[in-house]
């Protein structure tokens, strides 16, 4: 489409061929040198940009930062350092942080909900909640609605059954689970939409960092089940989102 | 729902308490000793049965579909060894079977599309196609219409580039890929539908059955990107068909 | 205790020196120099023996067999080709082979019921019967009374709720599941008495031969639950028959 | 059973539908958003709750200990950090903490033994002691008189060959190791009781943090063994409990 | 070539026997009791020394330096600690260091260029660059031509289909990823010179520390391809330098 | 370049959007539905086409090769069954096979010699020759002189050494070893040109399939070692060539 | 020594340079071209030739027999395929076959026992035999007295017990065992001798072919204890030969 | 026979049944309740007793060593942490410390050269030495001759070359390396005495703490080599030292 219209303006020559190639290479990303910043995700997709801030100096973050609030974009930050929050709150004032999930958020602008249904996080145990607290922000921020459900692991079958009701009002559900990992497996014989599975590293012993809940989901015999990495709590937030968003 | 209905009857006398409690234990699933049937599903969410057939006795698969056929039910099996095929022949003149992907069909009425878009099925390589297969008849038999691009690997990135119109015409895409399994990578970065990446164990040396593409597509830097097990197109073509219903 | 009597054999001179240390060394134990049989275990624990036929030739199967049918004993093995049970079978025309579990079984008396309750065994799938009736007909020839629920896996979590009173009216509990395996974290959290986990190689890609079903039996939430190897339906019997014997 | 008696309730005219329904959905649990506490467990099968403290946060963990405390119940916690204990000791004078294991205990009623016989801790060496004092306190809270023999492991067979009398006597044998982890293996063959077998993470180099200890438990060839995770205490003397409360 | 002169010289009874010995034991390496140093290394192909820092005590690594500095070789130490840094900065006051990279450098003459072509470094992503650097510094001391392109993954490939020129101009590339480690891959497809891969430990959950990537880069399907050890940017520097020297 | 003369094409009015466009899509591979021929390969860098044979069915690989022999190219067929290449030869009458390493050639026109140097194969033992020779065939095939000294393993360093002069001849050195797989490190040692270290799945016990001697290699102490997949001696054989060919 | 000699040889104009030369390259090996046979070890330590026929074609186990057999030494082929050796037997009639363990012998010259004292072969269960004789028969032909006890697994530690007068006769022990493989440590309990543990993948589930008792064995609290490769009988035997040959 | 004398003594009355019993179980081991202390150890064997202190208390390490310190032992502690030798010297003055090792040294007696030859310690790099040290005197503490050469790993062969001398003039050989750990094949070739390996834990990537070089020595070509645990350097040197004892 794009690249049809860039040759249309070619051919009718409203575009030098110099310029056209410098359009293809330059467009899309601004390089930073350590980074390549991609400022047409927003209006390509009407998501706002995300930055995964672990492995990435405060520098480094705050740089990216710049460039994006430049734009006016609403910017999301998962794994983000306490300190490297408060650094960049120094600079940003509205800036705000989830102290479990270790979100940084700083809203340019309002969230618009495009969701068509309601998402549904839910977890295994208590300590799942950094995980699940991760795909519900992510979830939130790009416009849905989302409810949780926290601690109904299936060693208690009935904390889960209880829920019944809730768990088939939603349109598409997040099973956060460690240890086993069982809960996606259940869920998905229980409700009829996509469970996104997200194992989790709480555990010990033979969970070795989450492989167990890992190869649990994998090898779930429910069928409408798929699995993000360990602890991925923002990759299961986004697909939900691209998915609830589906006309 | 049906709860309350129930505990109406008991209430108003118009059920018996033991014919109640037997309701509750008997009506979802028939039991043949080595298998529990779900007949309700498919009046539950419109999908017929599929049956998994590794590791079950011949004997055993040719009882389950007699007890699905009494129903009248379209029947899927997955993983159909040939030789039972033509047991399952004998008995059931119209059942056909797709001998690359091993999938056995017994048709007893029509296919309603149910699908709200279009479900597209793409390999990176040639090997890829019986798994490919798998997912691109499962989700056609569960009402989609699919397509298939096959053979478009990230090791010749034009293949892949030139299909994106077909990419992009996409509701939700099954990426299938043995090896180093980057397919999904690349896709999920081109496209903003949910990508659903099947990793093979179609390779060689470290490939260690399909492991190395799974941990690349678990470990995917690109959003809205989620993974099944490895070989499990029936899996992906499942969820897939469940994602292109929702309203 | 019969330490104490052999040394005051010796102290009252009723048992020489030589003769009790010949004692020590030769009774337990018949040495036939490719294996050790311990014939007073049945007298020790009431248990009749038990061959692991994997890996041994039919030549030492069939040496061992005659020994231990020389004092009378119930003989009882596992993993026992079909060719080398035709072979035993030529000379003990009495011996009974179980084909699914390849148990071979050669009763020379009664077997008595020991167990004090009932032992059940429920499995997650079809596909897990071979090794449910090793634990099944190892524990029956332990001397126990033992039920079966087959095909009651998580994914259809209705099919094991509508077990509840069979199931809580054991004494212990065989669980065996491959796949994701977590039928036994479910039942530990629907009964008050020990689950015994079987994982099985049952399942495909990264299942790694029951790895997958190992790693959630260890990892339970649930208790009372513990593990034995993945596919030791034989190990799983002994430990049901132990526990049910348990005074 | 209760079931029926609700069921009965209803078609008397003794129990309103909604209120059945809201029984059925909020009797067992109660929520408190972070988790959901199961306060029938005592009174279903006499045992007091147990709150596994690693990953929740102290406030999740008093609020926990809070409702249980209103109910009078005893209240166990293992993995318990010493500062966590410091704050539960603040608010619950009579709180008490096992350093070396981690155990807090809340003692709101007397222990009774419900247990038949003599459970048994048995270590391979010193550095087991921590995850088998997890066993000994949980086991002995559930109520069962417990005895410990430690640091006789396999290496120094006479260690334990010296203890044959107190290893007879016990009912139910829970065996520590790391390491190489054959001490179970080695009791197994000395007794006829169920053997509880607990790899801990011990050792160093080839032992991948128990896994050693794990595989070696899982593959002995002795019978009556079974294993819980690494390290699990609290699950060895829970089982342990469980098998020592059969009738 | 030396040995045959050696022999001469012994046979010229120009050398002693017991010289000879001595020579052929001493002249190649200088023994420090911990450490051998091979100082004919420059004169034999041109390269300086390195010193891999991690794991030796400071007190040998200033004794190496020492060794090697009486010389006047340049020096290039990896993985070296900033305190390090420190102490050897005391002694020789041109030493420098690249923090990010963890490099340090004594230069004591000038770097002649002996690469033929330009040595390309290329990132996944902004978390690689230490790795990077690492190789990017070592190609340099080494006598080589480096370019850097950082941040162009391959879930956003138009960020690398832009380069494409500056891909096609280098002689030799070393492709640096984490996560997916999908970058080799695609790169190999766009050019036809020999692309080295060094997967990197960034990354979270299933890429266990980098072997998801290493996998990825092992399994590739393009050709001209050899990978280097998890974070191993200085032997894939070293192996570009000795490449692009070929004559 | 190409990119700029289709743009210049558009521009002039020399070529049709639509006719970009379609260029753009069909020039660079002949899609046959199950397989993307790359057949501007040959033209682009001088190298004809490779078909890896292993998981294609002989009627996809008799399809490729009948597209690759209409433009003329040398066509080589790795993994390669014997079966297939029977089919192969009724058609194609020239075609050869090497029967230990399984390579197919079809050769249409002579092999010119590309490569600058020699490069060498060298084996640790005669049981890595398959791998070894599918090297060498392919290094041939691509154009280069080939040279290869086999069973010269660490474990006898005088073998080795018996060969400096053959091994510093060389200007790429391939490597091929099982069991432990240390011949690189030795190799690389000795001399100052690239060693491409190939691990071959050769051995038993720990070797798992090659994951021993890929472990070794990649955690070399030598300089200027890269290492490609198990048993790939293809892929080595194709990076000898390339390096072999730069200018 | 040699070398001394050599020079020596040189300087006194005994011997020519080029012949120097020419001696130390090919005095040790023989070169097959697909092997370089090592003649001088049996004249350097007293042992003949082993060949280990795994892997290697008929044509070169022959072409490599013939070799050997014309200097006269004998000789012995491990893991040899009964067809090799029938081909083997055609040519050399005193040719010997060992089936169980697949150990082949060539016999040309009487056997000198240098072994200093006795060896013994100890394994866990009748299925390890082949391992265990592989090791015997090594060990015999390299000169040794050798003798076994088998199937005293640790499970049983009565069997083990009641051998401790032939246990502590032995110089060296071979303990051979799969499955949890804990037999080396009680073993190194009751003996001051060196223990050399063989892992065998004798077992089924979680023993991961071999591994589990790998890695027991490793982690063996017992000293005196070492480890060779899984099922690696030869080697255990020949360094048996080697420690008991020792002055 | 201490068994026999036993029995005489009860035969003829010295020694009554119950102190018979008593002996039986009290004398060999003393129970300090967390430790079982083998006193009997030094007299059986020459060994001095040694303590492992890694995962016990400050506290039991005291308790130990003032148990064996009354009986006059020399006592060997290792993996001694610095604080913990810090109490121990202030109880015993003239305790020793090697820090580099983490020895701890008690020396109560003389220590008898028991060795027959000499034992050496090689190692592949300088990271090496803490491991290697550990060897080293715990190898002496036993009573041995113990040399070292340190830093002659096989990627500069020569440094390996120039010591063939003092290799060949050891007993035992005890070979040190991580990394690649390839050093115990090429010395295994070089001399024919056991070559004891141990990998150590240094490296990186792709190292998983040692699994490299456990596996490369595991599957060694050379013959007369076994391997202990990773980093186990006084398992390697406790081996060393029964080795050089065999008269």
């Amino acid at each position: 489409m794009d690249l049809r219209e860039l040759l249309e303006g070619v051919k009718d020559n409203n575009l030098d061929i110099e310029d056209a190639l410098l359009k293809l290479k330059n467009l899309p990303y601004e390089d930073l040198g350590y980074a390549n910043i991609d400022h047409h995700r927003e209006i390509r997709n009407g998501y706002p940009e995300v930055i995964y801030c672990e492995g990435k100096s405060d520098e480094h973050i705050l740089g990216i930062i710049e460039k994006m609030n430049e734009k006016g974009s609403n910017i999301l930050g998962t794994r983000c350092r306490k300190e490297t929050f408060d650094k960049v709150k120094e600079v940003y004032n509205h800036a705000e942080y989830e102290a479990l999930s270790k979100i940084l958020k700083i809203q340019n602008h309002d969230i618009v909900n495009v969701g068509k249904g309601k998402v549904l996080v839910v977890t295994g145990g208590t300590s799942d909640m950094s995980v699940a607290d991760e795909a519900y922000y992510t979830c939130k921020f790009l416009g849905n609605e989302v409810d949780k459900i926290y601690d109904v692991g299936v060693a208690g079958i009935h904390r889960l059954l209880n829920r019944i009701p809730a768990l088939q009002e939603a349109r598409v559900i997040i099973a956060v689970a460690g240890m086993e990992g069982a809960l996606p497996s259940v869920l998905g014989g229980l409700v009829d939409v996509p469970v996104i599975a997200v194992p989790t590293s709480v555990g010990y012993g033979a969970n070795f960092g989450g492989l167990s809940a890992l190869l649990t989901m994998l090898n779930s015999c429910a069928s409408g089940i798929s699995v993000v990495n360990i602890d991925n709590g923002f990759g299961a937030g986004y697909l939900a989102a691209m998915i609830n968003k589906l006309k």
